[in-house]
Protein backbone atom coordinates (compact mmCIF):
# COMPACT_ATOMS: atom_id res chain seq x y z
CA UNK A 1 0.00 0.00 0.00
CA UNK A 2 1.45 2.80 -1.15
CA UNK A 3 2.14 5.48 1.97
CA UNK A 4 1.72 8.63 0.14
CA UNK A 5 -0.46 11.11 2.75
CA UNK A 6 2.92 13.63 2.52
CA UNK A 7 4.88 12.77 -0.13
CA UNK A 8 5.95 16.32 -1.55
CA UNK A 9 4.60 17.30 -5.03
CA UNK A 10 7.93 17.68 -6.27
CA UNK A 11 8.33 13.90 -5.94
CA UNK A 12 4.74 13.20 -7.56
CA UNK A 13 5.99 15.40 -10.39
CA UNK A 14 8.63 13.00 -11.33
CA UNK A 15 6.60 10.26 -11.21
CA UNK A 16 5.09 10.45 -14.54
CA UNK A 17 8.41 10.71 -16.05
CA UNK A 18 9.24 7.26 -14.15
CA UNK A 19 6.77 6.15 -15.48
CA UNK A 20 7.37 6.85 -19.13
CA UNK A 21 10.90 5.72 -19.12
CA UNK A 22 9.58 2.44 -17.83
CA UNK A 23 7.39 1.96 -20.27
CA UNK A 24 9.99 2.60 -22.60
CA UNK A 25 12.09 -0.28 -20.94
CA UNK A 26 8.62 -2.77 -20.81
CA UNK A 27 8.41 -2.07 -24.65
CA UNK A 28 11.82 -2.93 -25.09
CA UNK A 29 11.68 -6.23 -23.06
CA UNK A 30 13.73 -4.97 -20.25
CA UNK A 31 12.68 -6.91 -17.04
CA UNK A 32 14.51 -5.74 -14.42
CA UNK A 33 16.63 -2.56 -13.68
CA UNK A 34 18.94 -1.14 -11.18
CA UNK A 35 18.37 2.38 -10.05
CA UNK A 36 22.05 2.91 -11.41
CA UNK A 37 20.97 2.52 -14.81
CA UNK A 38 17.96 3.74 -14.41
CA UNK A 39 19.90 7.03 -13.15
CA UNK A 40 21.50 6.97 -16.29
CA UNK A 41 18.57 7.16 -18.07
CA UNK A 42 16.93 9.48 -16.63
CA UNK A 43 19.40 12.47 -15.68
CA UNK A 44 18.54 12.00 -11.74
CA UNK A 45 21.27 10.16 -9.30
CA UNK A 46 20.60 6.98 -8.27
CA UNK A 47 19.97 8.14 -4.57
CA UNK A 48 17.75 10.49 -5.53
CA UNK A 49 15.82 7.38 -7.86
CA UNK A 50 15.74 5.31 -4.60
CA UNK A 51 14.62 8.08 -2.12
CA UNK A 52 11.52 8.70 -4.52
CA UNK A 53 10.46 5.74 -4.78
CA UNK A 54 10.77 4.85 -1.00
CA UNK A 55 8.32 7.18 -0.43
CA UNK A 56 5.83 5.14 -1.56
CA UNK A 57 6.97 2.04 0.08
CA UNK A 58 10.35 1.49 -1.70
CA UNK A 59 9.74 -1.70 -4.39
CA UNK A 60 13.52 -2.53 -4.98
CA UNK A 61 15.35 -5.59 -3.97
CA UNK A 62 18.86 -4.84 -2.74
CA UNK A 63 21.26 -6.45 -5.60
CA UNK A 64 18.87 -7.17 -8.02
CA UNK A 65 17.35 -3.60 -8.69
CA UNK A 66 13.50 -3.18 -9.46
CA UNK A 67 11.02 -5.57 -11.53
CA UNK A 68 10.44 -3.36 -14.84
CA UNK A 69 6.36 -4.41 -15.21
CA UNK A 70 6.05 -4.21 -11.23
CA UNK A 71 7.20 -0.47 -10.85
CA UNK A 72 5.34 0.44 -14.31
CA UNK A 73 2.08 -0.87 -12.62
CA UNK A 74 2.59 0.41 -9.05
CA UNK A 75 3.49 4.00 -10.62
CA UNK A 76 0.46 3.48 -12.70
CA UNK A 77 -1.78 2.72 -9.47
CA UNK A 78 -0.17 5.49 -7.33
CA UNK A 79 -0.46 8.04 -10.32
CA UNK A 80 -4.15 6.61 -10.70
CA UNK A 81 -3.51 5.56 -14.62
CA UNK A 82 -6.50 2.78 -14.06
CA UNK A 83 -9.45 4.96 -13.08
CA UNK A 84 -11.07 6.30 -15.91
CA UNK A 85 -12.38 10.09 -14.58
CA UNK A 86 -15.19 11.03 -16.43
CA UNK A 87 -14.03 14.40 -18.25
CA UNK A 88 -15.71 17.08 -20.32
CA UNK A 89 -13.43 19.94 -22.11
CA UNK A 90 -14.81 23.69 -22.55
CA UNK A 91 -13.98 25.54 -25.47
CA UNK A 92 -13.21 24.10 -28.44
CA UNK A 93 -10.73 26.73 -30.04
CA UNK A 94 -7.38 26.14 -31.76
CA UNK A 95 -5.55 25.23 -27.96
CA UNK A 96 -8.73 23.14 -27.17
CA UNK A 97 -9.04 21.04 -30.26
CA UNK A 98 -5.12 20.43 -29.92
CA UNK A 99 -5.96 19.01 -26.96
CA UNK A 100 -8.80 16.69 -27.56
CA UNK A 101 -6.50 15.64 -31.01
CA UNK A 102 -3.44 15.59 -28.73
CA UNK A 103 -3.89 14.08 -25.93
CA UNK A 104 -4.55 10.14 -25.08
CA UNK A 105 -7.18 10.31 -22.11
CA UNK A 106 -7.20 6.57 -21.58
CA UNK A 107 -4.66 5.20 -19.74
CA UNK A 108 -3.93 8.48 -18.37
CA UNK A 109 -6.73 8.20 -15.90
CA UNK A 110 -9.48 10.26 -17.71
CA UNK A 111 -12.56 9.53 -20.29
CA UNK A 112 -13.62 12.25 -22.38
CA UNK A 113 -17.24 12.38 -22.75
CA UNK A 114 -18.32 16.05 -23.63
CA UNK A 115 -16.73 18.56 -25.38
CA UNK A 116 -18.68 22.07 -25.12
CA UNK A 117 -18.13 25.96 -26.93
CA UNK A 118 -20.62 28.81 -27.35
CA UNK A 119 -19.79 29.53 -31.00
CA UNK A 120 -23.17 28.64 -33.22
CA UNK A 121 -20.02 27.66 -35.69
CA UNK A 122 -18.75 24.90 -33.91
CA UNK A 123 -21.27 23.37 -32.29
CA UNK A 124 -22.42 20.57 -33.82
CA UNK A 125 -19.00 20.12 -35.50
CA UNK A 126 -16.87 16.98 -34.88
CA UNK A 127 -13.25 17.04 -33.38
CA UNK A 128 -11.64 13.22 -33.28
CA UNK A 129 -15.17 11.86 -32.58
CA UNK A 130 -16.55 14.06 -29.90
CA UNK A 131 -19.40 16.57 -31.19
CA UNK A 132 -19.29 20.11 -29.99
CA UNK A 133 -22.26 20.94 -27.87
CA UNK A 134 -23.91 23.76 -26.93
CA UNK A 135 -22.33 25.01 -23.84
CA UNK A 136 -25.89 25.97 -22.82
CA UNK A 137 -26.05 22.44 -22.38
CA UNK A 138 -23.58 21.92 -19.91
CA UNK A 139 -25.84 22.03 -16.86
CA UNK A 140 -28.50 19.04 -18.41
CA UNK A 141 -25.19 17.30 -19.77
CA UNK A 142 -23.70 16.91 -16.34
CA UNK A 143 -26.57 15.79 -14.73
CA UNK A 144 -27.32 13.03 -16.56
CA UNK A 145 -23.34 11.90 -17.08
CA UNK A 146 -21.71 13.21 -13.64
CA UNK A 147 -18.61 13.88 -15.52
CA UNK A 148 -15.93 14.59 -12.54
CA UNK A 149 -13.03 16.46 -14.12
CA UNK A 150 -13.57 19.37 -16.27
CA UNK A 151 -10.47 20.61 -18.87
CA UNK A 152 -10.73 24.53 -18.82
CA UNK A 153 -9.63 25.87 -22.53
CA UNK A 154 -11.38 29.35 -22.18
CA UNK A 155 -9.81 32.90 -21.89
CA UNK A 156 -9.75 34.30 -17.93
CA UNK A 157 -12.55 36.34 -18.87
CA UNK A 158 -14.81 33.59 -18.93
CA UNK A 159 -13.21 31.40 -16.74
CA UNK A 160 -14.77 32.55 -13.24
CA UNK A 161 -18.63 32.30 -14.22
CA UNK A 162 -17.50 28.58 -15.81
CA UNK A 163 -16.09 27.38 -12.65
CA UNK A 164 -18.22 28.64 -10.56
CA UNK A 165 -20.97 26.64 -12.46
CA UNK A 166 -19.06 23.66 -13.09
CA UNK A 167 -18.26 23.44 -8.85
CA UNK A 168 -21.92 23.59 -8.70
CA UNK A 169 -22.48 20.47 -11.11
CA UNK A 170 -20.07 18.29 -8.94
CA UNK A 171 -16.89 18.63 -11.02
CA UNK A 172 -13.89 17.94 -8.51
CA UNK A 173 -10.92 18.56 -10.51
CA UNK A 174 -9.57 20.86 -13.33
CA UNK A 175 -6.99 20.63 -16.18
CA UNK A 176 -6.62 24.51 -16.41
CA UNK A 177 -5.15 25.95 -19.71
CA UNK A 178 -6.68 29.42 -18.57
CA UNK A 179 -5.09 32.24 -16.82
CA UNK A 180 -8.04 32.03 -14.35
CA UNK A 181 -6.29 31.10 -10.43
CA UNK A 182 -9.19 28.61 -9.43
CA UNK A 183 -8.08 27.16 -6.19
CA UNK A 184 -8.29 30.80 -4.67
CA UNK A 185 -11.79 31.05 -5.06
CA UNK A 186 -12.34 27.20 -4.63
CA UNK A 187 -10.04 25.54 -2.15
CA UNK A 188 -11.46 22.11 -2.32
CA UNK A 189 -10.99 20.99 -5.95
CA UNK A 190 -8.23 20.49 -7.60
CA UNK A 191 -6.46 21.99 -10.43
CA UNK A 192 -3.33 21.42 -12.35
CA UNK A 193 -2.59 24.59 -14.22
CA UNK A 194 -0.65 24.50 -17.75
CA UNK A 195 0.20 28.36 -18.45
CA UNK A 196 1.95 28.08 -21.39
CA UNK A 197 2.52 32.06 -22.32
CA UNK A 198 4.20 31.78 -18.04
CA UNK A 199 6.26 29.09 -19.85
CA UNK A 200 6.93 31.28 -22.72
CA UNK A 201 8.21 33.73 -20.50
CA UNK A 202 10.08 32.08 -18.21
CA UNK A 203 11.95 30.99 -21.68
CA UNK A 204 12.73 34.18 -22.64
CA UNK A 205 14.49 34.51 -18.93
CA UNK A 206 16.49 31.29 -19.46
CA UNK A 207 17.77 32.41 -23.06
CA UNK A 208 17.92 36.02 -22.01
CA UNK A 209 20.42 35.23 -19.30
CA UNK A 210 22.59 32.31 -20.73
CA UNK A 211 23.16 34.26 -23.96
CA UNK A 212 24.52 37.36 -20.96
CA UNK A 213 27.18 34.54 -19.58
CA UNK B 1 20.37 46.34 -12.02
CA UNK B 2 18.77 43.35 -11.40
CA UNK B 3 21.23 40.60 -9.00
CA UNK B 4 19.77 38.25 -10.31
CA UNK B 5 22.52 35.66 -10.33
CA UNK B 6 21.42 33.65 -8.16
CA UNK B 7 18.07 33.45 -8.21
CA UNK B 8 16.05 30.26 -7.75
CA UNK B 9 14.12 28.75 -10.72
CA UNK B 10 10.57 28.37 -8.32
CA UNK B 11 11.07 32.76 -7.88
CA UNK B 12 12.02 32.86 -11.72
CA UNK B 13 8.54 30.99 -11.86
CA UNK B 14 6.88 33.16 -10.36
CA UNK B 15 7.45 36.50 -12.20
CA UNK B 16 5.65 36.14 -15.48
CA UNK B 17 2.54 35.82 -12.86
CA UNK B 18 3.34 39.72 -11.05
CA UNK B 19 4.14 40.53 -14.55
CA UNK B 20 0.42 39.11 -15.97
CA UNK B 21 -1.23 40.26 -12.43
CA UNK B 22 0.55 43.82 -12.56
CA UNK B 23 -0.47 43.46 -16.44
CA UNK B 24 -3.98 43.85 -15.16
CA UNK B 25 -3.26 46.48 -12.46
CA UNK B 26 -1.75 48.32 -15.38
CA UNK B 27 -4.82 48.52 -17.46
CA UNK B 28 -7.38 49.54 -14.93
CA UNK B 29 -5.20 52.43 -13.95
CA UNK B 30 -4.11 51.42 -10.72
CA UNK B 31 -0.61 53.34 -9.91
CA UNK B 32 0.36 52.02 -6.49
CA UNK B 33 0.06 48.16 -4.68
CA UNK B 34 1.43 47.39 -1.56
CA UNK B 35 2.76 43.54 -0.71
CA UNK B 36 -0.52 43.26 1.16
CA UNK B 37 -3.04 43.79 -1.53
CA UNK B 38 -0.52 41.90 -4.48
CA UNK B 39 -0.68 39.28 -1.75
CA UNK B 40 -4.57 39.41 -1.63
CA UNK B 41 -5.04 39.34 -5.33
CA UNK B 42 -2.14 36.48 -6.03
CA UNK B 43 -2.89 34.38 -2.59
CA UNK B 44 0.86 34.51 -1.49
CA UNK B 45 1.97 35.86 1.56
CA UNK B 46 2.98 39.63 1.39
CA UNK B 47 6.01 38.21 3.08
CA UNK B 48 6.43 36.04 0.11
CA UNK B 49 6.45 38.88 -2.39
CA UNK B 50 8.75 41.61 -0.61
CA UNK B 51 11.35 38.45 -0.69
CA UNK B 52 10.94 37.42 -3.92
CA UNK B 53 10.86 40.97 -5.58
CA UNK B 54 13.85 41.40 -3.03
CA UNK B 55 15.85 39.03 -5.07
CA UNK B 56 16.19 41.21 -7.72
CA UNK B 57 16.95 43.88 -5.57
CA UNK B 58 13.43 45.20 -4.37
CA UNK B 59 11.72 47.72 -5.88
CA UNK B 60 9.57 48.43 -3.18
CA UNK B 61 9.71 51.60 -0.67
CA UNK B 62 8.31 51.74 2.84
CA UNK B 63 4.92 53.39 3.09
CA UNK B 64 4.64 53.44 -0.47
CA UNK B 65 4.81 49.73 -1.49
CA UNK B 66 5.35 49.60 -5.14
CA UNK B 67 5.00 51.81 -8.34
CA UNK B 68 2.83 49.55 -10.85
CA UNK B 69 4.39 50.91 -14.30
CA UNK B 70 8.12 50.72 -12.93
CA UNK B 71 7.40 47.46 -11.35
CA UNK B 72 6.23 46.18 -14.49
CA UNK B 73 8.61 47.33 -16.52
CA UNK B 74 11.34 46.01 -14.34
CA UNK B 75 9.71 42.47 -14.31
CA UNK B 76 9.40 42.74 -18.17
CA UNK B 77 13.39 43.57 -18.36
CA UNK B 78 14.29 40.77 -16.17
CA UNK B 79 12.30 38.29 -17.84
CA UNK B 80 14.08 39.92 -21.34
CA UNK B 81 10.62 40.34 -22.75
CA UNK B 82 11.47 43.17 -24.59
CA UNK B 83 13.80 40.97 -27.08
CA UNK B 84 12.81 39.61 -29.90
CA UNK B 85 14.66 36.37 -30.19
CA UNK B 86 14.11 35.09 -33.52
CA UNK B 87 12.08 31.66 -33.43
CA UNK B 88 11.29 28.72 -35.59
CA UNK B 89 8.56 26.11 -34.95
CA UNK B 90 9.02 22.35 -36.32
CA UNK B 91 6.02 19.90 -36.57
CA UNK B 92 3.16 22.12 -37.69
CA UNK B 93 0.30 19.42 -36.79
CA UNK B 94 -2.25 19.16 -34.42
CA UNK B 95 -0.08 21.08 -31.69
CA UNK B 96 1.81 23.17 -33.54
CA UNK B 97 -0.96 24.96 -35.27
CA UNK B 98 -2.29 25.47 -31.78
CA UNK B 99 0.81 26.97 -30.31
CA UNK B 100 1.05 28.91 -33.70
CA UNK B 101 -2.44 30.40 -33.27
CA UNK B 102 -2.38 30.32 -29.67
CA UNK B 103 0.73 32.00 -28.36
CA UNK B 104 1.28 35.81 -28.72
CA UNK B 105 5.45 35.67 -29.22
CA UNK B 106 5.69 39.27 -29.79
CA UNK B 107 5.96 40.65 -25.83
CA UNK B 108 7.51 37.63 -24.36
CA UNK B 109 10.32 37.82 -26.00
CA UNK B 110 10.13 36.14 -29.12
CA UNK B 111 9.69 36.73 -32.87
CA UNK B 112 8.07 33.36 -34.76
CA UNK B 113 10.22 33.61 -38.34
CA UNK B 114 9.88 30.47 -39.69
CA UNK B 115 7.44 27.02 -39.30
CA UNK B 116 8.29 23.46 -40.83
CA UNK B 117 6.83 20.46 -41.40
CA UNK B 118 7.95 17.20 -43.49
CA UNK B 119 3.85 16.79 -44.26
CA UNK B 120 3.64 17.29 -48.10
CA UNK B 121 0.05 18.15 -47.26
CA UNK B 122 1.38 21.11 -44.96
CA UNK B 123 4.03 22.25 -46.37
CA UNK B 124 3.15 25.10 -48.79
CA UNK B 125 0.00 25.96 -46.69
CA UNK B 126 -0.59 29.71 -44.33
CA UNK B 127 -1.44 28.95 -40.19
CA UNK B 128 -1.57 32.76 -39.15
CA UNK B 129 0.77 34.55 -41.61
CA UNK B 130 2.94 31.78 -41.49
CA UNK B 131 3.61 29.40 -44.80
CA UNK B 132 4.77 26.12 -43.95
CA UNK B 133 8.22 25.28 -44.79
CA UNK B 134 9.54 21.63 -45.98
CA UNK B 135 12.40 20.48 -43.32
CA UNK B 136 14.34 19.65 -45.95
CA UNK B 137 15.28 23.57 -46.10
CA UNK B 138 15.78 24.54 -42.28
CA UNK B 139 19.34 24.51 -43.00
CA UNK B 140 19.47 26.86 -45.58
CA UNK B 141 16.92 28.53 -43.61
CA UNK B 142 18.85 28.96 -40.63
CA UNK B 143 21.91 30.30 -42.32
CA UNK B 144 20.12 33.08 -43.72
CA UNK B 145 17.63 34.05 -40.92
CA UNK B 146 19.62 33.34 -38.02
CA UNK B 147 17.35 31.92 -35.30
CA UNK B 148 18.25 31.83 -31.65
CA UNK B 149 15.48 29.68 -30.36
CA UNK B 150 12.96 26.38 -31.58
CA UNK B 151 9.49 25.35 -30.38
CA UNK B 152 9.82 21.24 -31.09
CA UNK B 153 6.41 20.37 -31.35
CA UNK B 154 7.78 16.52 -32.78
CA UNK B 155 7.24 13.19 -31.45
CA UNK B 156 9.98 11.98 -29.58
CA UNK B 157 11.39 9.77 -32.42
CA UNK B 158 12.11 12.46 -34.38
CA UNK B 159 13.13 14.74 -31.68
CA UNK B 160 16.93 14.12 -31.19
CA UNK B 161 18.23 14.50 -34.60
CA UNK B 162 16.36 17.65 -35.39
CA UNK B 163 18.01 19.07 -31.89
CA UNK B 164 21.29 17.74 -33.15
CA UNK B 165 20.49 19.41 -36.24
CA UNK B 166 19.38 22.81 -34.89
CA UNK B 167 22.24 22.74 -32.08
CA UNK B 168 24.65 22.85 -34.86
CA UNK B 169 22.67 25.32 -37.10
CA UNK B 170 22.92 27.41 -33.54
CA UNK B 171 19.88 27.24 -31.60
CA UNK B 172 20.57 28.18 -27.89
CA UNK B 173 17.20 27.54 -26.46
CA UNK B 174 13.91 25.60 -27.03
CA UNK B 175 10.48 24.96 -25.56
CA UNK B 176 10.36 21.65 -25.86
CA UNK B 177 6.65 20.27 -26.20
CA UNK B 178 8.43 16.58 -27.21
CA UNK B 179 9.44 14.04 -24.55
CA UNK B 180 12.97 13.95 -25.61
CA UNK B 181 14.92 15.27 -22.75
CA UNK B 182 17.27 17.62 -24.71
CA UNK B 183 19.67 19.04 -22.20
CA UNK B 184 20.81 15.81 -21.02
CA UNK B 185 22.11 15.20 -24.30
CA UNK B 186 22.78 19.39 -24.85
CA UNK B 187 23.79 20.72 -21.71
CA UNK B 188 25.05 23.95 -23.16
CA UNK B 189 21.65 25.07 -24.26
CA UNK B 190 18.17 26.12 -22.46
CA UNK B 191 15.27 24.03 -22.55
CA UNK B 192 11.74 25.05 -21.10
CA UNK B 193 10.00 21.64 -21.18
CA UNK B 194 6.14 21.77 -21.32
CA UNK B 195 5.10 18.02 -21.09
CA UNK B 196 1.26 17.97 -21.65
CA UNK B 197 0.74 13.92 -20.75
CA UNK B 198 2.93 14.41 -17.79
CA UNK B 199 0.35 17.35 -16.24
CA UNK B 200 -2.48 15.39 -17.24
CA UNK B 201 -0.97 12.44 -15.13
CA UNK B 202 -0.45 14.48 -12.56
CA UNK B 203 -4.03 15.48 -12.55
CA UNK B 204 -4.82 12.17 -12.21
CA UNK B 205 -2.71 11.67 -8.92
CA UNK B 206 -4.55 14.88 -7.70
CA UNK B 207 -8.35 13.63 -8.65
CA UNK B 208 -7.94 10.59 -6.82
CA UNK B 209 -5.83 10.97 -4.43
CA UNK B 210 -8.76 13.91 -3.47
CA UNK B 211 -11.59 11.78 -3.90
CA UNK B 212 -10.08 9.05 -1.67
CA UNK B 213 -10.02 11.93 1.51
Amino acid sequence: MPKNNEVSMSVIRRLPRYYRFLGELLRTGVERVSSRELSNLMGLTASQIRQDLNCFGGFGQQGYGYNVPHLHEEISKILGLQSQQKTILIGAGNLGRAIISYSSFKGKGFELIGVFDRDPNLIGTKIANQTIIDVKEMGEFCKQNSPTVAILCVPKTSAHAIVEKLVELGIQGFWNFSHYDIMMDYPNVVAENVHLSDSLMTLSYKVTNHTKQ
